[in-house]
């Protein structure tokens, strides 16, 4: 992982891997320096030696979290042999797999924190969002294309339907605690996904 | 409105609308005292008075800021002589009216900021999401007694569906600076109610 970095890009990289999850579980304003200070052991000047301000720091914590997730969601996704089957896995690991940095989907959590400010994040999360919606859109696509799904489908709306309940269902299983919502969610999608599929038949 | 109220109860009012939106707009974290002090034009002591902690003002923030976007989302609902038509009112009113106090749905803001911490604020939304949830599932529930929705239908998942699909669309949505995602989800759900209901003909 650090293979050909030099001490102070591993510094670097410690610095945003400790301040990714604080960020993540606390929000921007929540996560004070002192926590990352704690958290890596170093003094704020050592911390900022590496950073120009807390928002780059904040916007390369991002960056990192939302990768970390991507990797999640994208388990043998590629492996599946159809459209639909593609879309079932991205769903299966949204609900089954979390993210290995704490607090919760790094989308979510940072388009709440930013939509009322902060410019940097705020791009940076849209662009993660895009990404994440373009990648299921076009998985809709080329599954209606070799005619997986109904003709009518838009994968624009698929994908959105897609994003849009997970996101939710996962606001809902963190705040009760209980995986609830995100099966749910995950049924009603398979299942709109089997109808939408069928009526190719 | 303020009938009945003594002055210091009025000031006490006057401080939660002003720090509704603060809150709702910023985050617990983000909201501070000063932000307070300046919209409100009172010294912190004048605040504190009214309030034993600054969580206890979050937590008489957020009831306010919910029961004007429960407001909102109520709007008509009773009037509409079904239960699909009430469903999909709400929907409409979900998608149509923005909350009064700006910064978006407050379960949505107020789960991610609290979902890590804040244990007061956290038993507040979580109250609210039941009564939302709980709602959309007794409407459900009720139309399909009356043989509105097929019987196959789960009103919880129905509720949860909605609930999920349209604060995920709006987090989106606010993110995007473009309401498409709320209306392909809008789309979506009244195909999906109207679908549900079909089948019962």
């Amino acid at each position: 992982m650090s293979a050909g970095l030099t001490k102070g890009q591993e510094t670097r990289q410690r610095i945003i891997a400790e301040a990714a999850a604080i960020f993540n579980q606390r929000g921007y304003e929540g996560c004070s320096i002192q926590a990352i200070m704690d958290a890596t052991g170093l003094e704020k000047g050592g911390i900022y030696r590496h950073f120009e301000s807390k928002e780059e720091l904040a916007a390369e914590a991002f960056d990192y979290t939302w990768e970390a997730a991507w990797n999640a969601r994208m388990l043998q996704v590629d492996e599946k042999s159809t459209g639909i089957a593609r879309l079932k896995q991205l769903i299966a690991n949204f609900v089954d797999h979390r993210s290995p940095v704490a607090g919760g989907c790094p989308v979510l959590n940072t388009a709440i924190d930013s939509d009322d400010g902060n410019p940097l994040l705020r791009a940076r999360v849209s662009q993660a969002l895009h990404e994440w919606v373009s990648r299921l859109q076009s998985i809709a696509k080329q599954a209606k294309k070799q005619g997986e799904l109904d003709s009518a489908v838009d994968p624009k709306t698929v994908a959105t339907l897609i994003v849009a309940s997970l996101e939710g269902a996962l606001m809902i299983s963190r705040l009760e605690r209980t995986d609830d919502a995100l099966r749910r969610i995950q049924q009603h999608l398979n299942q709109y996904l089997d109808s939408a599929a069928l009526q190719t038949g």
